[in-house]
């Protein structure tokens, strides 16, 4: 039941999509909320901020990335596959650095941690990401299943890995209404550019990632799969 | 690439997380938050109130009976197609009237609209679902378009409904996020009983999401294939 279409061409919108969503997060984070730090008295601005930055493109972007690298990428299986696994890997780190900074600010400012649905899902996500990375690695790649094992969980693998990519996704989404309530809450104008650029950034979050699903549910039109000298199998 | 699985006794999941789900949003609106009205002096509490009820068990509870209809019941083709789209037309029904709560909600207390992520993914998914209902009642029901097109439109009348249905389900989310952040900026305990009972129903909202979507990427194993005397096919 997947979708016939060119990847190659829908990987362009994936990757298009990733720097508009890297650069809208830098101008929010630098130019309405001050930059970065890890070590500040200015404790919501700066060390606050890192934590979307190293969360959206660890999970999200890099993520996205590495889940259509098998499609997306030129080079021969062997060689798509560690670069699946190693930008996952970069991801989770990624994530655990961006997680951190959110306790640390909570942690700086007194705030009590962990009473949203948004820190809830989040842990879900980083503890069932690195879950997905170990099996996967022990079974796809050291010291590697049998290829019946492979074959029978390739399913799973996919189901479960879509699963984690959508929490993360969507909770990136709740992230960002969150620190938008939070703002307009203290007087942030409703309708004013900083509301309209982080809600459009959420959009474009969505938007990419519904692009990356788009990949992972397609196959090629024949002409494409006779064109490669290649073909498509993850396993 | 479908995961191999019981469709029917997932199934049973499914509709006891549906009750789960239902029970909670009724105890929450009725014991926490003072019960429903279409007219009231009460505004947040009354009439807000039937947005969430309708809305969840509309699009994501309803929505989601509608499109495991195929795998979870016991009837002909026939029946199980009348009753996936009839419950879809139902969802979409009391999505529009949850809606219409909401802004009937906004405009009496002098509220702006549409100034928030969730309420602009909530109008995206109202036109989809029903654009994806129209569409689909056009070639698959009345006057139903070619063999040919109906086969080579289902993967992307299941992708985009897919789409549809994780926007419905992480808008719903998005809600639960907004009202409990807004509330416990008015007061409401960080940890507190209402703080549960809502993160919790996000959470069974999830589940609920997840196990529809695993029957939707499943086949049943083959011993389950023939004892049933029909066969999968939506077309
Ligand atoms: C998949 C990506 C993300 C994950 C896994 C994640 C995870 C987390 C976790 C675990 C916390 C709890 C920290 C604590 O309780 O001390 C948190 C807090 C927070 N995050 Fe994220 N986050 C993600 C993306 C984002 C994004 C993109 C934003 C957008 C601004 C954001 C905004 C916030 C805010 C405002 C808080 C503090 C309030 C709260 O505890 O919910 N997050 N996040
Ligand atoms: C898929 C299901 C849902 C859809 C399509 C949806 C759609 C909408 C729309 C279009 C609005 C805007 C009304 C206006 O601007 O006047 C809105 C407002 C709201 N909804 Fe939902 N909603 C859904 C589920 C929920 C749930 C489950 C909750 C949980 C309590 C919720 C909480 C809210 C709140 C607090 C508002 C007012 C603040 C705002 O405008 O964002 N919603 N919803």
């Amino acid at each position: 039941m997947s979708v016939v279409i060119n990847a190659r061409i829908v990987a362009f919108a994936v990757h298009a999509l990733a720097v508009v969503a890297s650069v809208m997060l830098f101008v929010w984070s630098i130019c309405y909320r001050g930059g970065f730090a890890w070590e500040s008295t200015n404790k919501t601005l700066l060390i606050f901020n890192l934590h979307p930055v190293l969360t959206l493109t660890g999970l999200v972007i890099l993520g996205g990335e590495a889940i259509i690298s098998y499609k997306s990428l030129p080079f021969e299986k062997r060689v798509n596959k560690l670069i699946h696994l190693v930008f996952h890997a970069i991801a989770i780190i990624l994530g655990i650095l961006g997680i951190y900074a959110a306790f640390k600010h909570h942690n700086e400012k007194h705030v009590p941690n962990l009473y949203t649905i948004h820190s809830w899902v989040g842990i879900g996500v980083i503890v069932l990401y690195a879950l997905q990375w170990l099996y996967s690695f022990i079974i796809y790649f050291f010291p590697g299943g049998s290829s019946t094992l492979r074959r029978d969980l390739l399913p799973w693998h996919i189901f479960l890995g879509v699963f984690v990519y959508v929490l993360a996704v969507g909770n990136s989404v709740l992230g960002f209404l969150e620190k938008l309530t939070f703002l307009e809450k203290s007087g942030l104008d409703k309708f004013g550019s900083e509301a309209f650029l982080v809600n459009f950034m959420a959009i474009i979050t969505i938007l990419f990632g519904t692009f990356v699903l788009l990949i992972v549910y397609s196959k090629s039109p024949p002409s494409v799969e006779e064109d490669n000298n290649y073909s498509y199998s993850p396993i």
